[in-house]
Order: C-alpha cells, then sequence, then structure tokens
C-alpha cells in the first residue's frame, strides 16, 4: 500500500547470495510518528522483533517466523562449511530446536507456528545444510506471495459485503468499525479487516471508518489511522469505550476486525476487546464480519475455548502509555507506580456473535460446517 | 475516606463570614500524582472547576454548582453594599443568569442544575442579598450533608448485595468491575459504587476489584485506582477492552458503576464504555448493578433516549495522554498529529441490562415502578 504516495510492502528481501540473507521491515513501534526501516539477518532479530512487536498481526509474524527457519538453515549451512563433521540428523535437530524458539515467541498466535511448521517440513526434506536453507527460502518466498494472494482474495471476497451495504445505503456513506490493526502493516500487503475497504474505496465507494484506539498498545490509534489515513480512507479515531454508543445510535454499518486464531467452531481468538464490541453489535443487529486468511484457522487444535492459552502481556503496556513529546518517542507513567495490573492480549468471541468469516476462498459461516464447504481440503487434518 | 491514613472529605468549607466564602476542594487533574488543594471562591472558579474537570463526578459537581449559586448571592450582597438603589427583583434575575451558567458548565450531568435548582428556589423565597446569600448557604450546607447520608445509605444497601455473593463463594474474594470513578472522590465522602466496595471492606469480607482505566481520561487509572489503593482496597487495573474477557472466563461476580443521569425507565447516563460492560455482563449473567444518588434521576425529563444529548468532548483528549515524565505531569501526543476524532463523553445503558438500581432509599428494579416504590414523593413532578 502507499506511503506518501509511493508503494511498499512490510517485508522486503535484501538477499544477495546464500550466505547474506536478509530481510527489510518497517518498525512498527515508531509509528506514526516517524517511519524506520530496519533490517532483520538472525534467528535472534527474528524473535526479538516479534517478541518486541518491531513486527505484529498474525500473517505477517507468519512470515517473519518463517524468515527465522531460513536464518537458522543458514547458520548450519555455515557452521557445515567451518566443521564439516556433523551429520545431518544434528543439522537438523538444531534447526527445529530453534525454529520452536521462533514459533513460540508470541504464544497465542497460531500462524507463527503454521509457517515455521510448513517451512521446517520442507528442511526436513533436504538433505545438506545447504540444500536445507534453500528448500527454506524458497517456501518461505512462496508463503510470502500466497499471502498477497490471500490478502488479496479476502479484499474481493469483502468486498462485495460492502458493496451490497453500499446498495442499501443508496449512495450515503457507509461506516465501518475496526478493532486494532488487521492492515497491510499486518500482513505482507492489502491487509485482512482493511483489504475489503482499500478495495471498496479504490472501487469509489463512500467509505468512512471508525478506528478504536485499541489500548493497550494503541494499534489502532497509531497504526490502523495513519495507514487508513495515507491510503486516502477517511476515518476517526475513538476510544475503545465508544463503539457502543455510535452501534446504538446507528453510526455503525459493519464491523470488521482480523483474528489471530481461529477454532473449527468459528470462535474467534482476537485482540483483547473484540468480544465487547461483538456484543454490541449483535445488540444493535450490525453485521460483525471477522477477515481471516486461513492459516489462522487451528485446523488440529482444541475447540475447547478454555484451553486456549490467552497470552499475558507486560504490566507496564498498561501502566505506561507511549507517545511523542515535542520531538521525543517517551513513555509516560498514566496511574500510581505502584498500581497492580492485569493485561491479557486477546479475547475470544464466540462464533454466535459472528456473522460470516471472510476467508480467501470466500464468506461462509462461523462454523465447522461452513469452514468444512471452503476447506474440505484441510480437514483431514482434523 | 482515607489518604496516607487520614481522613478527607471532597469539598471543605473555609467561610470566615458572609463577605469571605470560599471552599477548598481536591486538584483532581493532578491526582495520582500530586496532592493539591486548590480554593474556590467565585462563579468563574466554580465554571472553571466543574469545566476544567478538576472536580467531576455528578454528585460532587452538585455540590460545587450549589457553591456557585451561593457565590452569585455573595456577589450581589456585595454590590449591593456598595450601591443601595437596585430593587430584588434584577438582584434575583441576575443570579439566576449566572447559576444558569454554573448549571450548563457540563451538558449531560443532570444534578449540577438539579442541585442549582434547589438552591436557586431558596434565594427566590429570601429578600434582600443578604438573605439571598443566607439562605443558598444553608440550603448549600444542607445539600453536602444530604449527599454524605445518600452515599452512606448506597452503602447500607449495596452492602447486601455483596455480603449475599460474599456467602454464595463461601469466603471466596469477591470480584467486582467497576468503570471510571464513582468513588468518593466524586462524592463529598464514601462514593456511590464504592460506597458498598468500602463497606464490605470494612465488614471484612475479601474483596478484589477491576478498574477499569476508563480512556480518554483514564478516571479508573488515575483516580479509582489512588483511592482504593489509600482505603486498602485491593484492585487491579485493566484496560478498557478486557473486562469482557473476565467475565467470559468467570473473574467476575459484580459489575458495579455509578451514573451520570438515570431515566424513569432505568435507563442509565454513565461514562463512555459503561454500556459495553453491561452487554458483558448479561451475555454472561453476571450481576450488574448501577448505584446512584436519586438527584441523578431525571424526574421531569424525557425517557426518549434519543433526545439525550450526550456531551461531545474535545478530540484532544483522545489524542493526547496525560502522565508523568519524571517528575513532570505532561501530555503526549498518542497517534497521528492530523488524526480525526470523535469523543463523546456518555453512553446509554438500556435498563434491560441493568439488574438494579441502588439507591438512597434501597435497591430497585431498573423501571418506573420500581423507582415509584421508592420515591412515591418525587413522582409529582413527572
Amino acid at each position: 500500500m502507499l506511503i506518501n504516495g509511493k508503494h511498499y510492502l512490510s517485508v522486503n528481501e535484501q538477499t544477495t547470495d546464500l550466505l547474506n540473507l536478509s530481510v527489510q521491515i518497517i518498525d512498527q513501534r515508531l509509528l506514526p510518528f516517524k517511519l524506520s526501516f530496519v533490517t532483520l539477518s538472525s534467528v535472534d532479530d527474528i524473535i526479538k522483533a516479534i517478541s518486541d512487536m518491531q513486527v505484529r498481526g498474525a500473517p505477517l509474524i507468519g512470515i517473519i517466523a518463517a524468515w527465522g527457519v531460513v536464518f537458522a538453515c543458514r547458520d548450519e549451512y555455515i557452521s557445515s562449511l567451518k566443521f564439516k563433521k556433523l551429520d545431518d540428523d544434528s543439522y537438523q535437530q538444531r534447526i527445529a530446536v530453534r525454529a520452536e524458539r521462533v514459533a513460540s515467541a508470541r504464544p497465542t498466535a497460531v500462524n507463527a507456528k503454521y509457517c515455521v511448521d510448513l517451512v521446517l517440513s520442507e528442511t526436513e526434506r533436504a538433505e545438506t545444510p545447504q540444500e536445507k536453507t534453500i528448500a527454506a527460502l524458497e517456501r518461505t518466498r512462496e508463503l510470502m506471495k500466497e499471502d498477497l494472494e490471500i490478502c488479496k482474495n479476502i479484499g474481493i471476497h469483502g468486498l462485495e459485503i460492502i458493496r451490497s451495504i453500499a446498495e442499501k445505503k443508496r449512495g450515503n456513506t457507509v461506516n465501518i468499525l475496526t478493532h486494532c490493526n488487521a492492515g497491510w502493516l499486518a500482513t505482507s500487503d492489502y491487509g485482512t479487516a482493511t483489504s475489503p475497504i482499500y478495495m471498496a474505496k479504490e472501487e469509489g465507494i463512500d467509505l468512512h471508518v471508525w478506528v478504536d484506539e485499541t489500548r493497550p498498545r494503541n494499534q489502532g490509534g497509531r497504526l490502523t489511522v495513519w495507514e487508513l489515513s495515507e491510503n486516502g480512507v477517511r476515518n476517526s479515531l475513538i476510544c475503545d469505550n465508544t463503539g457502543g454508543l455510535l452501534m446504538s445510535q446507528g453510526q455503525v454499518d459493519l464491523v470488521l476486525v482480523g483474528s489471530d486464531r481461529t477454532t473449527l467452531r468459528g470462535d474467534v481468538v482476537n485482540k483483547i476487546g473484540t468480544y465487547l464490541k461483538a456484543l454490541a453489535a449483535k445488540d444493535n443487529e450490525i453485521p460483525f464480519y471477522v477477515a481471516l486468511p486461513s492459516s489462522t484457522i487451528d485446523w488440529t487444535g482444541s475447540t475447547d475455548l478454555e484451553k486456549i492459552a490467552i497470552e499475558k502481556r507486560s504490566d507496564d503496556e498498561v501502566k505506561f502509555c507511549e507517545g511523542v513529546y515535542g520531538s521525543q518517542q517517551i513513555k509516560i507513567l498514566v496511574t500510581s507506580a505502584s498500581a497492580q495490573v492485569y493485561n491479557p492480549g486477546f479475547d475470544i468471541t464466540p462464533s454466535r456473535l459472528i456473522t460470516g468469516l471472510i476467508t480467501e476462498r470466500g464468506v461462509c459461516n462461523p462454523d465447522l460446517k461452513g469452514l468444512s464447504s471452503l476447506f474440505p481440503d484441510k480437514m483431514g487434518s482434523v
């Protein structure tokens, strides 16, 4: 999508040769105050980028995690050039151990593990460390291409929903509420929840987006407002408390959010606060759609909501708030220094509150039957 | 309640004689970072204190607004000592004009107007500016005493609800969620939503309070956390997004909030975000009670929710966040400088989501019948 009128991707490969692999990302912790690009070239860079949230958003985390496996392979390749004695098993073992560290850099997002496993299984089939590196690199490049296609297709299917609302509203502005950032910054391009929005904007539909601030990290206020504005989509920032009032006043036509993890029953684990907006949408009979790549679907996982691990994040995210003062990006204390805090990162929106799931293969009901109809090929693994 | 182990009230009268009237308040904009007392002695001081939110919370605004009428009378008394020619009508007229300015310093809170009108009607009955000042002063002192009694009684009635939950939980911690600050800082003492909590704590019930941060002004994070902690009530600060998850996980036994305005149908206008918590409570079958002094009940007003004016507050409350950095209290920009913002201050929780109203006369159903049973004497004005 656009920044200052110029097209960018969230991840840019900068490979010169197999021993010099790296990717460039936008350090999202500095947005919207500063646009800064960072080069990642080691497994530790990858883990840091994911856990410190230089990159965030399920699809982007998946791609970056895949790069982690590439770097793990390359490290073995380099060490194989130095010490020629090790057998292939121990290479693969060490790759797997580090891939596991990458996959668990943030516990709730299922598609870090999904992407890591995909790439890892390619490396298993390859024999030498060099071949493993090539296999991992090729699979990761494919993943990036697939992500782009997936986001585009989510946009195409989601656009139909917006189009039909626009028709009902006979040219009046379509008001969409979104939570957190399921934008192009969360993927390689287009985004998930934002993809239908960008396509509707391109088609000339009169749109306005209510952007939830999304405490504690303010991804809505910092990322979604920025990327929508850079791409010419009219939007208003609101507090996380505000969506209920807007919905009760008829000021929201559609709620569109992303998913970090989707169960086979169609329940959605997404940024904390999503559930509250789903309740308000239900109470006011407003369509509530979740845009998700199938990589967020937990094909093999439990459908028992109580067993889903909800990431608990640092107290300081709540006690401090980050922003700019003069030209400096700082964190200020916003409560008592001694305050006790509880800071879970996600909540679970039960499928009964969800109108539909927008996937790369189409829109379906939020249940096993709906998902099976779109993804019969994946059901074997259940 | 206690600050540093010492007892304080939110408003302290500092009158020396009828020409030297003033009250001392805590500047709540500096809490929890700094405890600072401010003296108010003019109508403009009062309007500024209310509109700038040095004082906030419906009951406290009511009391402070009443003091505004006292000061308006005193000003006329002083000018009557200088210019002895004016007739009584023009005194009263000028008092009424300024009282109206005080009453409308914040549009949504109904009990500023309620208290102003009460005091104003006393001044109408008095003849000379001196008598008007005495009448206003006496009525305002009564209002303060009444507020204290009201808060105490809300506590006594609300305590029964907490007690019965504690009995069901057989000694396990009772978890209460509250939004914004309906604490002693919002009244003269005890608070409304917090009054039952303080009484339960005194009775030795094992309690823990989840405190909603309450963006954009963070009254929960700044005031409620502080006052609960100062009074030894165990509490945890959470983001406004978090309550839904906690409720779905069985970590909340009771939701207890205040009200800025209560319709005769039992609908509650309260801090933006209250409605979302009521939805989550309903969805998880958790009791949702509103603690309110009857002064927040709009006896004569419309029950048509669409006609209730919702105060729209400044964009900067959302674009900037206030806190301390080093020893300095500052505001930092937390979104794009050019972001568009929508910042309504209140939402409406429909009575169907409310378990009961806790008033100074007891607990009732949130409807006209419930309110009439407790306040038959007020119903004449409907």
